[in-house]
């Protein structure tokens, strides 16, 4: 069973989204799809933004119509960094294996003369980032394998009860955008079946996921080391090793997509580059489609980065939503608010 | 978009059990979990099997009672081969295998001077085996890399719209358990999530898994292979590669449950030793667990086999099926009708 920390600090907007699960259980059982309801896109400035968003769904869940999707086919995948929830000034993911690294530091004396773990420790940024990738695989593979997958779970979920952001002072299951969060319960109320795609770890993910996004575990795609089945003192356990298993980023994406889901998506968000072939192979295929990427434009609430970026590099991909006609969200133009704490 | 046979010969059992769907998605909303309903399962016959499977689900059902399990973690995990359909006298997915090797033919007229392919076109089952394991993957990677996913899926539904079971002389989809249907339409009915976890390739069965068995691609696990994303003339693909990505079976199912779903199964249903680790998986970490093999007892409406069978071969998850008090069926005795078309 995976392990959620009980200190998580959810306020009831997050719980309100939640909720938003019970009407797509009813939904299809409705004889006839309701009309898009919009007003649950409260964050959301009137614009084209969220006009592209009500269309598509409109039209996709127009029974009749002619670009009527089924609820079975009616799939959304959404990138996680920096499409739900911040990524900067690090991936939360590095920020955890940063605070690991260190948390394990007194069972590794050695360390302290060993790159990468020495430029960790020393919160020396510089040496660290010339690691590289090599200096990054070795510090990930020390922190997430090398256990069972329900101790991973757990490592996870207590890092998240006391990590806060840098910046804003938060849990980083607070610093999640308030208007993706209405735009997931937006999509299950009218029917559609949500997925994270995210190159994150796949097991970094499901601990909170449900409790945030409302999306269960079975629903998140990401990326994995391998896992061996062992009996233990009678008891079976999946061992996690030090081998990387699958990269869902990039290309990667769609192969992920077919891998968990075997279906098509017909809507994609995404934030950056990343995303790319996500929102190709979810758009380009005929029909009507959503394709949309967050585009984060203000420096003020949150954060403005694009083509220079170190996380979350977008640039080719925001050439592509001008080639192929997807939403680009300009975060502060179009989101009333970012997060629910403002 | 997966693409579906029209011709499929379905009967009005199998689409009725599809509509027992229904239930299981607004079974959640109702106030209080009903009492397990068991006229459902009228293919069992009254007896051990029947009574272990209905105080299962009437113990993890019963709000406020010392067992109950909520409906979102009652995972049920169902193999494919010998536990859903007929697996005898070979697997269906080999029968596919040869049957494409010989439809191939045509375009490799080397392959009339090339083992196994030669065997494979003269019908000598007794060279084919000789080629063993390095001799089928080769048939396999033939007959399933070197198209893109869409392109499969076609061909894996063209063929199951015409191919007969030799012994039954019906499509495959019709020598699925009639009293197993049933089975995934009562758990469904009882707010279960139904997944397949099988050995057999991930995109064999997605092509069909919904309409005979009414579970979605999405919760269907399986072997695979690799694939690549691929922009051609403009249209997103997936190019499917020959090279192993992941066997599903033996330890690999819990394996592949962790990575699809992402929690523990609470229900596991076999036949056969690659089986056992997923029972293991599923019901020795505590609560109140059922774990199901079906023994295949009945030679006279089906086969018979168990300890030595060249294929489903059930050994030592039939010694641990009694170590571990998991539910044996007796296929002669505890099910009164094997096949809807009986």
């Amino acid at each position: 069973m995976m392990t959620t920390p009980a200190s998580f600090d959810f306020n009831r907007r997050v719980l309100l989204s939640t909720l938003a699960l019970l009407p797509a259980l009813i939904g299809p059982l409705r004889p006839k799809s309701a009309v898009a309801q919009t007003d649950t896109l409260q964050s959301w400035s009137d614009g084209p933004a969220k006009t592209s968003i009500i269309n598509f769904v409109a039209r996709v869940t127009t029974q009749g119509g002619p670009d009527f999707v089924p609820a079975e086919q009616r799939i959304a995948v959404f990138d996680n960094d920096g499409t739900l929830w911040c990524e900067q000034p690090m991936y939360v993911q590095l920020a955890f294996i940063l605070d690991r690294v260190k948390a394990m530091a007194p069972l590794h004396p050695e360390w302290k003369d060993k790159q990468p773990f020495k430029a960790v420790i020393e919160d020396d940024m510089k040496t660290l980032s010339e690691s590289g990738e090599r200096g990054m695989l070795e510090l990930g593979m020390v922190t997430h394998a090398g256990m069972t997958t329900d101790e991973f779970a757990k490592i996870v979920s207590d890092w998240l009860a006391t990590a806060r952001h840098p910046r804003f002072k938060r849990p980083y299951t607070g610093i999640v955008y308030q208007p993706m969060l209405e735009l997931l319960g937006y999509l299950r109320a009218n029917g559609f079946k949500t997925f994270i795609v995210s190159g994150g770890g796949i097991e970094f993910m499901r601990p909170w996921s449900e409790q945030v996004y409302g999306v269960p575990p079975e629903q998140v795609v990401g990326s994995s080391i391998k896992t061996r089945f062992e009996m233990r003192d009678g008891r079976p356990t999946l061992f996690r090793l030090p081998e990387v298993n699958f990269i869902d980023d990039k290309g990667g994406k769609p192969v992920g997509i077919n891998e968990h889901i075997g279906r098509r998506a017909i809507a994609a968000f995404g934030n950056s580059d990343g995303d790319l072939e996500m929102l190709q192979w979810a758009t380009l295929s005929g029909g009507v489609r959503l394709g949309l990427i967050v585009h984060h434009t203000d420096a003020e609430r949150e954060y403005a980065y694009d083509r220079q970026s170190q996380f979350g590099k977008l640039d080719t991909a925001l050439d592509a939503a001008a080639l192929n006609k997807w939403t680009v969200v300009d975060m502060k133009s179009d989101w009333k608010r970012v997060f629910a704490f403002e």
